[in-house]
């Protein structure tokens, strides 16, 4: 059987190793297990959120509304836009796949940060589209300008923070970057970490609704997976012009998200408490990794988002250190798939943190 | 913006109108909306998988473990195949979004029924693929293999039982027709009702074990969302030879169901007597739908799923009634997007049932 060639370039997607994997393989205890590899929130979900998934569980008989219409109105509420310039996916990584869909073919570019999520990459290649990256890791605006202009690309990707990277443009220059793009280009901003990183500095804050006023050609994603936890439930959205959200929605498979998760989404949107809660304790936490790095001799980014980036150096090799850490139970992120000797780590709870200081610094000892 | 010419043609998927819309349209209380409309299962998800769901619910922060390693081995216990032969989709709809994605493009045709699931259109239409559908509304394999060798379609669908009409090809004749199948075209043989089907005649029971090893083209494509009574969860497999799994795991997007559904269908998939309850309910409440359509005298056809479709006839109107029906609180679903004048009925529970006749009746008498 023969597949569409795109597929022969596409490698799978190596997502965060599970707790369970841990607990299987090596026997560890799971409640001994720390997760620090996904970038999730370690205070868990709102309290109220998880009251609403078992209120509703009753239900998991029945589809949700495909609609989705109680929590369009809420989102469109917080963004003060309104419900037809939204959309809803499965993760605001399913608002990205309807993007490359919509927009990207096989004669297509598409313009990225020479180190950004990998998903961009795969999906593009999915539908056998041209990557092309700029030629630093972090995102540089100049370096995004020449590209466009000598590639002419379908879409654009800005990671405003960047995953797994942690750095982030500022509001200002990204609004100057757009204005000299053209309107038939697709830019996506993923703002998968925006709650963070505005919360620590308010220049990097993007307003989905002045840059879709601004921009009838900018998407921007959000998600419920991060900062507002409910990252095992797959809530993501796209605010647009309500043409692209038109398009997408061509797209978008009936009942893409569950019962549950649409339940959650909208009471987690309203605990802003627990929100507030979640980023405080990643604005507490961060400086303990900076200096933990700084005392190692580690380069890093400042990152804006939940987790922090350790380049490593010979003889320390990210595989191995992960290996090591993963069998004491300790899940962090290995970057050697996207072809760096780094490890990613989220911030968790002091708890947690210092259990991940004090494991690495044993195996740092050790070498 | 312009847009993949292939979207120009797409109609967005009706779906079935949630208890929601009945309640905010009407104002009717939402303990008497009866919502047949969706061919969930009226018994609801087996109490056990609402357990679970309940209690994985503090860990809706946690993405699920992406190589569902639990579930797949379930699923592989209960089919009797290796894991590496399965894929999880958000729905069996996911898998036949990959199907469509990894072997259909621009230049392909896919061949199906005149009457069948929507979403098959759909996706092939997101691709730009032209779309062959037999003469007949109901599945006929001789039309099949006829417009099969004049066409040579890259994807065939089979829908077996079928929806929205309900008629059921036997096992034998699906292999025979098969075996004049080249090994190149994919075929798609969804079996979303198939626990309905073979309840009620064993010569309709597919194995999809034995279509695997047969046929290296073929992929079986099941759901927890009908008689295991997950449908607001989310989750659906597919069955092939490890070649179709590997290309079509290439398109499958990380934590492409959530982590209740995971735990969900793992349960789900073992509580044999809640399964075992809703076949019955359902042998047992169907021919009431037949005995009402004799009895006025509707066509339908003998149905192998959890639905009947009425025929109607002039001066009756699928529209008007499913409108009338709505406003009462009963929510059934109306055929008129496949072009019929015909409403399909999922067969609830005997007292959803009752009510649903009684009020047909009311309208019919009003007439």
């Amino acid at each position: 059987m023969t597949f569409n060639t795109a597929l022969d370039s596409i490698k799978i997607y190596e997502a965060g190793l599970p707790i369970e994997l841990a607990v299987r393989k090596y026997g560890i205890a799971e409640y001994e297990v720390v997760k620090l590899a996904s970038n999730e929130n370690p205070l868990g979900a709102s309290p109220k959120a998880i009251d609403a998934i078992m209120k509703v569980a009753q239900n998991a008989h029945l589809y949700p509304d495909d609609s989705m219409y109680v929590l369009k109105e809420s989102l469109a509420k917080h963004f003060n836009v309104t419900s037809n310039t939204l959309i809803i996916g499965a993760g605001s990584d399913q608002i990205i796949e309807f993007c490359i869909h919509a927009k990207a073919n096989h004669t297509s570019k598409v313009l990225m940060a020479k180190t950004t999520f990998a998903m961009y990459e795969i999906y593009a290649k999915s539908v056998g589209a041209q990557v092309i990256r700029t030629s630093s890791h972090e995102h540089n605006l100049q370096e995004f300008l020449e590209a466009y202009k000598a590639y002419k690309p379908a879409i654009i990707f800005l990671c405003i923070p960047n995953n797994p990277l942690g750095e982030c443009l500022d509001s200002k220059e990204t609004f100057e970057f757009l204005k000299q793009v053209d309107s038939n280009c697709l830019v996506i901003i993923d703002g998968a970490y925006q709650e963070y990183a505005k919360a620590k500095d308010s220049n990097k804050a993007l307003n989905p609704k002045a840059l879709m006023e601004a921009f009838p050609n900018v998407i921007y994603t959000g998600t419920f997976s991060k900062a507002y936890g409910l990252g095992g439930m797959r809530v993501g959205y796209g605010i647009a012009n309500v043409k692209i959200i038109q398009a997408l929605s061509k797209l978008r498979p009936p009942f893409n998200i569950t019962t549950p998760s649409l339940a959650a989404a909208v009471v987690a949107l309203e605990d802003t408490e627990h929100l507030q809660r979640s980023i405080e304790n990643n604005l507490e936490q961060m400086p303990l990794f900076e200096n933990f790095a700084r005392e190692k001799g580690f380069k890093f980014t400042p990152s804006y988002t939940n987790f922090i980036t350790y380049y490593l150096e010979y003889p320390l090799d990210s595989t191995e250190v992960a290996e090591y850490l993963f069998k004491k139970g300790m899940i962090i992120r290995n970057l050697a798939s996207y072809g760096l000797n780094a490890i990613r780590i989220t911030i968790g709870t002091h708890v947690q943190n210092e259990k991940f200081f004090a494991l690495f610094n044993t195996y740092l000892k050790q070498k």
